[in-house]
């Protein structure tokens, strides 16, 4: 008794493959990731048209799906996050239909509230047995935690995992369990290791970072939230890393005991944890090896789905307890809106990830970044894209200033009295076209490329066809 | 931000308790459990009237649960096994309607596929945090394994938690995870822990068990299935413990490594990995402290919900991998049909479990039981209640024989070659009724008090009411 099918091709056939068909990917395996290139190499191959693919998120790596695109195997494309080439062509206008943006809670919760359903996911795994159990924490492509692709698993209509290294049966602690898998596929090599995870991720040394980063350690701190059971929330970029050394010295300074800290973790979490700062982590998503490894080895780094990660759709979910986030932007507006989806240009460059999970989520959401980036000023009257409600967003910090949201009118009294250079954001901008002038407002005027849905489902935004420079 | 209710009576009003509805329990608490019975208090107390209660299993202790079908309170019952004085009640007819018996894959699977919908599922957790992520692992009424609980947490309308231990947010290592919850209730004590494993079990001492211990190890070594890989469920009797005995001596004498066992886990199966005879336990139920030790303890251990365990409704699971399994029987009929429902009288005394589970789907099923048992032979023409289909069943060991299933030629010839001492059923049966006579066929004939299913949903027996003796 085996799910192993020879081919990946073999899998598609036997698991329905058809025109028109909503098949999906995870990301997990990032700019390194082989399997989606393989699956549509094999789909084009069977001479299938009109595919939708939803895939968590799309890197440099996936250019091929351009031509897949351009000889109408793929006709549909739902993101969370993209890119590279793909996200450049998307934006000049390859596809007739727009794209589908969701946050990675929104995009669980839509499989989780049956709005979003995938006629086959495929789900690249880094060890697997031939049953379908599997896991992103072995083998020479290993990964990490599976987190986004446990929602394909359990909602797909067919699933097939796709690995290259089988292990006997039963694999365990598996990530994805064989009851929810149909066939599973052993290929040469789903990844390139070496672009997998980015790497050893580095505490910024930009003067301008490292004085944002301060000024966000100092509003954490003077926040209230800074308190024994704190979590916490923050990225990889270089900035991010150097508000956690910061927040790291503050828990030591104060004896704090945190509870959990979440998201996409790097070995710098990880040591807060093994320094008993956090008592878990709770991993959707490695950003390095040093997370791959405590993953496997150290029981209070927890990996959980998507589900649990953000998904309004369940009965709660653990961004709803984070006490603060802290989160980048490419635009801010004046009602605190926050881009993360298309530069100054226009183009798309991202997306939301988890961005408006947390935002909504947190206690507190911290916005840091530089005022201005290659002469452009960080605030804008209006967003080109809003892909996080101000509503939601607390405080922004640059390295000029603290803005914080109106509707949060005790932190400001806070921040203030603990003597931070608290500002409107009304003065930050201006500080900024002072020193650049006033940005020509750039809007998209073609026709729509993407829709942006908020994690809710609710429509929050448009991105419009760009003219090519 | 939490889910915590003061009361259960006040979390069953807050899910919305009324008239009709089904409310599920598990039984991972046995014979210590004091949830059902304080919800069924609270539901009383409340005079909700016509409740089905779902219980994956009922004991002893359960025995209020006779007072509120009096009073109405509950007038529909589902079981998977039950025991102790609600199975004399009901035998006896207690309930206007039959009860439902389903066996553990069997609930878990008409869960999973929609045809059993459970409107609040109480799940009694050793340890919880106020969100609801829950496991049986920890606290001072530990059970270990939650794997019955699963499905009723994925899949009831709404979710109540009742536990006596609350731990900071986010539990580690949770078994049942906060999006599937809606409310936690904190009692002073769910079960009395000296009641809720079994201790620790034996092996058997008496000569006959001995004797059957014996010839099924001979006839498990000599089915060919005992090699590397090999895969086993045995239960925690006595005569079961001395198979698992002697089953390790010969996987000890032969070098073998086997992958997994399974089912209710016994300190002996943990015995048996930790001397690398197995590399994984899959344990859906914990028997005894050393495996909720060991399932806390050893990575190898690992925790199953009942749907992985054995659930037809799923793409595989499990039992369908299993080599061989060990079972028992309280009849056995000239078509291998199995009883485990009733007792020579009609009387219910347990139910399927994961009997037909396993039979059906391990590779060869072994039934062990005594010839005679209080002078009532275990052989029968016809079974008074058909729990597990003969043809699921491959060969019956008693001390005075072995009776191949005449469906598994080749499993005979095996046995014949081995030097072992095969005869048919009917041999055996004759031999059994020199000895003590043949039994009066006694059968309800009073009306129906409990309709047998399947796993896979179909209809497989009734049982009739018994004349009170």
């Amino acid at each position: 008794m085996t799910k192993r099918v020879e081919t990946i091709g073999q899998a598609a056939v036997l698991a329905g493959l058809r025109d028109g068909m909503r098949i999906s990917f995870h990301h997990h395996l990032r700019n390194g990731d082989y399997v989606l290139n393989r699956v549509m190499e094999a789909a084009a191959s069977l001479g299938i048209k009109n595919l939708t693919v939803n895939a968590s998120s799309l890197f440099d790596i996936h250019e091929p799906l351009i031509g897949h695109i351009r000889n109408r195997t793929v006709t549909g494309l739902e993101v969370n996050y993209m890119t590279g080439p793909v996200a450049r062509a998307v934006s000049e206008g390859i596809l007739d239909q727009p794209v589908i943006f969701r946050s990675h809670g929104g995009r669980a919760g839509d499989m989780d509230n049956g709005t979003l359903n995938v006629d086959i996911a495929f789900i690249a795994a880094p060890c697997a047995d031939e049953m379908g159990n599997c896991s992103g924490k072995y083998g020479p492509s290993a990964c990490g935690s599976l987190g986004y692709a446990c929602s394909d698993a359990v909602h797909a209509k067919k699933v097939v995992v796709i690995t290259d290294h089988l292990v006997p049966y039963p694999l365990q602690d598996a990530s994805i369990q064989e009851g929810f898998v149909d066939y599973v596929v052993c290929i040469d090599r789903i990844g390139d290791a070496s672009r997998i995870v980015s790497g050893t991720t580095r505490i910024t040394r930009d003067p301008v970072g490292l004085k944002i980063a301060r000024l966000a350690a100092q509003v954490i701190i003077h926040s209230g939230h800074l308190k024994d059971g704190f979590s916490f929330q923050t990225g990889a970029g270089g900035i991010s890393l150097a508000v956690a050394k910061d927040v790291r010295e503050a828990m030591i300074r104060g004896h704090i005991k945190g509870s959990f800290c979440m998201g996409g973790i790097t070995e710098y979490l990880v040591r807060m944890m093994e320094e008993g700062l956090f008592s878990t982590i709770l991993d959707v998503q490695c950003f390095d090896m040093g997370a791959v490894k405590s993953l496997r080895e150290n029981p209070g780094h927890q990996e959980i789905s998507a589900s649990r990660y953000a998904s309004p759709a369940m009965k709660s979910c653990a961004a709803d307890h984070l006490d603060v986030v802290v989160l980048g932007a490419t635009q801010i507006d004046l009602g605190f809106n926050v881009n993360v989806h298309t530069d100054s240009n226009g183009y798309i460059i991202g997306g939301s990830g988890g961005h408006c999970d947390t935002a909504a989520g947190a206690k507190m959401t911290v916005i840091v970044a530089p005022l201005i980036r290659a002469r452009i000023p960080l605030i804008v009257e209006n967003v080109l894209c809003r892909s996080t409600p101000g509503h939601t967003v607390d405080v922004l910090i640059t390295q000029c200033g603290i803005a914080v949201n109106p509707n949060n009118p005790d932190l400001r009294e806070r921040l203030l009295r603990a003597g931070l250079p608290v500002t409107s954001i009304e003065k930050l901008k201006e500080t900024a076209e002072e020193m650049c002038g006033k940005p020509k407002l750039i809007r998209g005027e073609g026709r729509v490329v993407a829709e942006v849905l908020y994690r809710d489902g609710s429509r929050m935004d448009e991105i419009h066809m760009v003219q090519r420079c």
